[in-house]
């Protein structure tokens, strides 16, 4: 799958992935600074110039130069471009990292949890309890829609937290939102569906879930209100709406928007497919209810163990309408994907034991105190911008003066080692584009000692990139 | 998706779901029999008439009477067929069990591997070992191809314990086999490939698997010496062989017809997709390695953790050839399933203390007493019949006598309450049928102490069906 490509105005070849190209563009540059193939002082292409080249996404480049960046391999000159780093060493000398250099770039993309403060011992007792505790007809192949025992548990978590309407007949626990995305989709294209309504912006890799179902998305404008559900007709069999906490603009869907949607599905037959990936984590009040309770045979919930616990876990699960039980099941069983049952009856001690709860709690202040951080530093440094978005979850927006290039942004981060998007770079298309330009902050990615660090980096790639831009810089002073 | 279906000769109608047709027709008559809906001494229907009428496969309804008749709620009578149970109680009283009546069927279907001495506490200790020492960026998403240190030691057993050609980068964990039988299907799919061949006797669940994906199967006739390799040609862009240990037949791919698998792939370009369900498990002498070393390019090999250790840990991995590496996981992240890491590092601390070779020894030995005690059973009790099959794995043959009805056999256990399939239950169809008829027995299903017990029944029910058939009863005197 290799291909080789020469690097724009250097004397280059580097062998890229076609199917990893940002991982493989990452290491060919390392390899060839290490080996001396770049001389110090290089100049690079710029990250324009290199994403239309090979094919790769503007930010996916500048990730790649923050990352070089970060581990000391580039070095970026403001306004002038990134550089092969003057200290870089000669001819097969592997780099020693300089004392105190940070070993990978910092990251504030969205959707990202914090894992390092995971309960690594309570977590250890839940799954030597489900261990030691499991029947040898526990240790078999799973149940089909997932082990009795946490399903039960799940159904009794929903209700409560999230006021979910939930049996555990109907609750059915997979490994991954994506996971159960797709079933759904592959069931939905089973029965005659052909389209679905995405959000404007959001996860791409959710997208390309939808369009590997072979189901057709299309776009919903999303404003202050959230996704505009008033706008769904006939013309789709579905919407995927992330209501509690749009992602990445960080709005709740409104009242009569949460109504048109359930309206919407109860007129046409569609499906609303609600993903609830952070439903758990509002600090400002009391978390609003799942949408899933207006109209639970037309609601299918996907909730998931990765943003409230961590991605390692493994676990997310659904509440399904009645009449997509047997499909979705259906869809698993040739997917070949029944999951592991011992993980499951870890989970299912461990939110026995109150430790779930305990971990969201624990995390709601841990994200509650940088969304205030991130509040002080930008009134206070960044006067022209704005933090947007419900104090809830783990990302939020940093509104730019009009006429900023959010690229711009991107481009200065990476300079700076630090991985930032914009907004506008989770757009899907096929709307008219009224956002104000804007940056997504993801709390989560960073450690917690490294999260005042990330916002400097934040605060000067912002201010860089104003500088750059007569009309912004007036803003910013 | 429930319909409703009139029970021929009985005036009882019951809800049967379209998808799960064995399992609602077993909670139907469970629920009739326990509400007094069917009298005591009511007489059922023969399997055989039940099986076409409903449309469910003969063995699932014969399971379903075992099941039912273990529980004590149908009891058989010799010759006569089954009927509700005459000490079944009146309108609305639940059952008690009767004192020492077994809780659930007896099972020797095949592929069911015996969990009950699973290494719990060692299991417990590597869960523990594994959280305890997880770096944060460990409790983040998985890598796309699984854990980099569980798929480095995978690479090490698999060299040392399969002789396969693994080098970590071609490792790729996922949960089960056919979730890797699946992924890899799609990915040959996508390249253009449109048929594979699969043995002529093997699991269903596979072959569904294979056609979700889009290819057709075609039968592979399979003798003495395993599948007939020599007969793949260009029609076909790809086979599924058990090559250590033909499933259910249990006899080993020959020394020429491995050859000739390697030698069609070569020359076709197509691929060997080698299921390695047990090939640990050979103990009249040291395993035959794996096919996949003869060309490690052309032979996707895949094992799971499902049989060496239980199926409740929802772990497998395939070795794949690097052309394949690329569009297999792009197909695993359009499925949304990247594996759980935390589980990932749990079985690398397992497999890294010694605790997964010293499963494989205790299940070895364990495997190796039950099939010399059915030896000696079948030897000493049933003369006209003889085992077959390799002196490995979990699972071999009774033939029977030429002119025996494997399904009659199947009906008589399951009136004693057993569950036991016969060879041809698990045919494709497409080739000439040679076989003799033959009952696949699994080792793993019934817990140590009723291993005995089961034998007993399967004897009884050979005796019984053959005792029908005059041709047969003569051998078998």
């Amino acid at each position: 799958m290799d291909e080789s490509w020469a690097i724009p105005g250097l004397d280059l070849h580097v062998e890229i992935d076609r199917e990893r190209k940002a991982s493989s563009l990452e290491h060919a540059l390392r390899s060839a600074v290490r080996a001396g193939r770049l001389a110090p002082g290089t100049r690079l292409p710029a990250s324009r110039t290199l994403s239309s080249d090979l094919g790769i996404a503007r930010n996916s480049v500048a990730d790649v130069y923050a990352q070089l960046t970060a581990e000391g391999w580039l070095e970026a000159r403001v306004g002038a471009g990134t550089w092969v780093s003057g200290s870089a060493v000669a001819h097969g000398a592997v780099r020693p990292a300089a004392p105190g250099a940070p070993s990978a770039a910092l990251d504030l993309r969205g959707g990202i949890p914090d894992a390092s403060g995971f309960p690594r011992r309570a977590w250890a007792a839940a799954a030597r309890r489900a261990v030691l505790g499991a029947a040898t007809s526990d240790l078999g192949y799973a149940p089909e829609l997932g082990s009795q025992a946490l399903r039960a548990t799940l159904a009794d978590y929903l209700v409560r937290a999230r006021g979910v309407v939930a049996t555990t007949d109907r609750v059915m626990v997979a490994h991954r939102f994506g996971e159960l995305l797709g079933l759904a989709c592959r069931a939905l294209a089973a029965g005659g569906a052909r389209s679905i309504a995405v959000e404007e912006v959001g996860h791409e890799a959710h997208r390309e879930i939808i369009r590997a179902s072979g189901l057709t998305h299309m776009a919903l404008p999303v404003d202050r209100d959230g996704a505009d559900t008033e706008r769904l007709d006939d013309r789709v069999d579905a919407v995927l709406l992330t209501a509690a906490h749009q992602f990445p603009t960080g709005v709740p869907l409104a009242p009569a928007r949460r109504v048109a949607a359930v309206q919407w599905a109860e007129r046409s037959g569609g499906l609303v497919i609600e993903d609830d990936y952070d439903g758990e984590f509002r600090y400002d009040r009391r978390a609003i209810g799942a949408l899933q309770a207006l109209a639970p045979e037309h609601v299918l919930y996907i909730g998931t163990a990765s943003k409230s616990l961590a991605p390692a876990v493994g676990l997310a699960w659904a509440v399904v309408p009645e009449r997509l039980v047997a499909p979705i099941a259906a869809e698993r069983r040739v997917a070949g994907t029944a999951a592991d049952v011992l993980n499951q009856h870890t989970l299912h001690a461990f939110i026995g034991s109150h430790e779930f709860d305990r971990n969201v709690r624990r995390l709601r202040a841990e994200y509650r105190s940088r969304r205030l951080t991130l509040e002080s530093r930008v009134a206070d440094e960044l006067p022209g911008c704005r933090v947007s978005g419900l104090a809830a979850g783990l990302h939020c927006l940093v509104e730019l003066p009009a006429g900023t290039s959010e690229a711009r942004v991107t481009e200065e981060a990476a300079r700076l080692g630090l991985r930032f998007h914009g907004l506008e770079s989770f757009r899907t298309g096929g709307t008219e584009w009224r956002h104000p330009p804007a940056m997504v902050v993801g709390y989560g990615a960073p450690p917690p000692h490294r999260f005042a660090e990330a916002i400097d980096l934040a605060v000067r790639a912002i201010r860089r990139a104003a500088d750059s831009s007569p009309a912004t810089t007036a803003a910013l002073r």
